[in-house]
């Protein structure tokens, strides 16, 4: 039985700093029917991502904003309730790209079909996602980490970082991070297996902190966050240290240009490279990725952790929690059941 | 007939931002005598680069500090006056790492001998040496520069820059760059052969200086500079841009942390890169460098400049117009005649 209505949320207004609720709007609309090549979705899962913050704002990025308007994007876990594709028949779960919304209609082509048995279907929208893909990639094509190396990750708890710091340490690197409490810190040493963390909030010396975690300087530095630690990080690195850039989460709700020290001449003293990561342009080799980091955490190698906040209504208070750090885990947002 | 006395730059005290004359002492020592494998040299020139200002700081870098009341480190070229080893003779010219002085004893092995036939002994401290490598080094194996693509070079009309804009040029690539005056600026084009050039001091908005004169953007950025001109260059690089941090003069002279606009968040969206890169780990590779700079040299596909300072006290002057702007070309102190 579905939902008379398709509710969606949808984009108010550009926020000015930090996303307010009335940024954004909940709306009603018809659900529409699939053609010829598509299915019609019902959402269970729904992924909220620092990225989406870059959607908001309609400053030049890698990628179009949403309109105000417009339908906040994002990616999701789905039924299939009516299928016009022979690939796709009612009941398949797939991950697709169709938003904050409880239905969608979609091509069949381009979309994931999960198989429930082989891991939570939610997995999808995580370490067996965009998330764990990001991780992957970026530690191994941009970070290339040897062993022995000592890698550093900023956003320690989160679901790149989390995922990043692992597969570090199945390369055979020693791993420490940052986070933003002493909670996550925990999280990230005991089920994470960070060899050591620091909580940037409680240190009064980031440089001191660096030394202490990593008493071995720093080879490769995974960097979800940006802003001081990044600073703090750059002091810190050693010969032929490679810096991925993957996030920037601590100044996506920054007006204007945010100011810090200048660190370029710290790269010719230590021969260092800070290079940015996207994951769509590894998508070519999606299959390799997914076929690894399944087999880890099945082989409970790799461990995740997730933050599921209920309904689609609370998808905005979700997303803000990724820039409080309130969330410990991969933010999720449940906007239907597994089975109706 | 030698000097009766050796005549040496000592460094008197640690420069405070802009080295002043009196950070500089002139001093003289005996003419010292050469053991078995040494030679006597005679300097006729002394390079003068801005990496010295490092030298003259105690900060951390990727060399020891001169000691205070220490000789200055630098290349010179010089002639063979004594030998003590079978390799070099008497009224052999030879490039040597010797320093601030009109006479020094050096080890045989390790001395580069010069065929003043083949080119002006000078070169061997300008493009047939040290900034010509670098330029070479920094741009094919940091920047990667493939035919087509769009080059920018701070510091156009310099040792470095300009080896590094000709080299571009001779890879298949459209080149410009920036410079501190309009004679660097004519230099730069005319002598150089730079497709357009910007004079950042008469530039009020160097964001669309560099529209104009990259107008499709920038795919190599070679950067002996850094401050404002990089931080605006980081606003136009194309998808894929390699940075390579050669120098970053603008801030040798800066007392504690410059502060500028944070740019890590464009590396993510145009997925580029910023290394940087010293020329002493290609050292392996000096022949191949000079092999092929000293070719297009002799072809006339790679034309220097040089900008002579007569006398060793003067050395602090010359080294003091490098972070003035007013040297044009390579700059030199003749330190002795080329004849005696």
């Amino acid at each position: 039985m579905t939902a008379a209505r398709n509710r969606q949320i949808v984009l108010a207004a550009r926020p000015q700093g930090m996303p307010r609720p009335d940024d954004f709007k909940l709306v009603e609309a018809p659900i529409p029917s699939p053609k010829d090549g598509e299915v019609l979705l019902r959402t269970i899962w729904l992924s909220v991502d620092p990225y989406m913050r870059g959607r908001m704002s309609d400053a030049a990025s890698y990628a179009a904003p949403v309109a105000v308007g417009g339908l906040m994007v994002g990616d999701t876990v789905g039924e299939v309730m009516e299928s016009r594709d022979p690939s796709l028949k009612p009941g398949d779960v797939v991950q697709a790209y169709v938003g904050w919304q409880t239905h969608a209609v979609a091509r069949a082509r381009g979309l994931r079909k999960l198989d429930p048995k082989l891991a939570p279907v939610s997995t999808a929208l995580g370490i067996l996602g965009m998330p764990g893909m990001t991780a992957y990639f970026g530690l191994i094509e941009v970070g290339k980490p040897r062993p022995g190396d000592s890698v550093f990750v900023s956003g320690a708890a989160g679901a790149v970082g989390s995922a990043a710091g692992q597969i570090a340490r199945i390369a055979g690197c020693r791993v420490a991070g940052s986070v933003g409490s002493d909670a996550k810190a925990r999280q990230a040493r005991e089920t994470f297996g960070f060899d050591d963390v620091l909580n940037y909030k409680s240190e009064n010396d980031l440089g001191a902190a660096l030394r202490r975690v990593c008493p071995n300087g720093i080879d490769v530095y995974f960097d979800n966050v940006g802003g001081p630690i990044t600073d703090a990080v750059l002091g810190h690195i050693n010969l032929h240290a490679r810096v991925v850039i993957c996030g920037q989460i601590a100044g996506y709700n920054e007006r204007g240009k945010e100011m810090g020290p200048r660190n370029l001449w710290q790269l010719i003293v230590k021969r260092a490279r800070i290079e940015g990561m996207l994951v769509s342009d590894f998508q070519a080799r999606e299959a390799e990725a997914l076929e690894r980091l399944g087999r880890w955490v099945r082989e409970g190698r790799i461990k995740y952790a997730e933050d599921v906040v209920e309904g689609l209504e609370n998808a905005p208070a979700a997303f803000l929690r990724l820039f409080t750090g309130a969330n410990t885990g991969k933010q999720l947002v449940r906007v239907g059941p597994d089975k109706i």
